[in-house]
């Protein structure tokens, strides 16, 4: 009974977790998963010269009612936040990363927490398209494009 | 002092226009612009099934406030439009498209424009990035993402 128990959960588990794939060469791979981890870090802090550093100097948002932003400048202008407010949690979670030599796409999903100066906190999820280049053994997002999920 | 207005015409025409970057082979470019063209008609056409054969069978759509949808049932099921709404017009305009072998990233704009059953119009447009694989010699998308922009 105890196995079958298990067995259920594991089922249960794999269900319910979304399944990864990850192609390409391995110190690739993980150089896309720290560059993500960075990025949520970043996020955190709310470092946007860094949050810039991410992208290549002619890197691309696409944020939802806005035009495309692009390149250092206005990207850090983008992700500079109101001081009134801080993401208290950030996290990205690749579904499926594809490496093709200096160039890769990853798509997955975030989530954060918003907290206001009142204390309120908003949890908020979606997902993303990410197209990557390999600039000088470092991957910079080139694309990033996202809009948000319903709640699970 | 015509020379003069025709130089400045086409100045200002070329800053308007968006930048056009494909790379890759010729007719691999051709092939995804059609797609895109194909992709418009059978938006303005309503034809569900049609919109679907436009992505590989693992294909994916990222539309706002929605999760993840995968496999060509449920993007026909997506695509399946109120019998009330018209999209009488659709355009893509693709500012970038890179080839690699069978894959592809674009990114650009789209418009389009709904008609409502009580003839009321509705015009949108956006930013998009599409990832493309080349099947079986024709060119399908894998993942579709987009969200909205404000009017120009």
């Amino acid at each position: 009974m105890k196995t079958l128990l298990l067995s259920f959960s594991v089922l249960l588990l794999s269900i319910c977790a979304h399944a990864q794939t990850y192609e390409g060469p391995q110190e690739d791979i993980d150089g896309i998963i720290a560059g993500s981890r960075q990025f949520s870090k970043y996020v955190e802090a709310g470092d946007k010269e860094a949050l810039a550093g991410c992208y290549t100097s002619d890197g691309k948002i696409f944020a939802g009612g806005r035009p495309i932003i692009e390149g250092t400048s206005d990207l850090a202008k983008y992700w500079t936040r109101d001081s009134e407010v801080t993401i208290t949690y950030h996290k990205i979670t690749a579904i499926e990363i594809t490496v093709i030599g200096d160039l890769a796409y990853d798509y997955g999903l975030y989530e954060g927490t918003t907290r206001l100066a009142d204390g309120t906190e908003s949890n908020w999820q979606g997902k993303y398209v990410v197209v990557w280049k390999k600039v000088k053994g470092k991957w910079l997002m080139y694309l990033d494009i996202w809009n948000s999920s319903p709640k699970d």
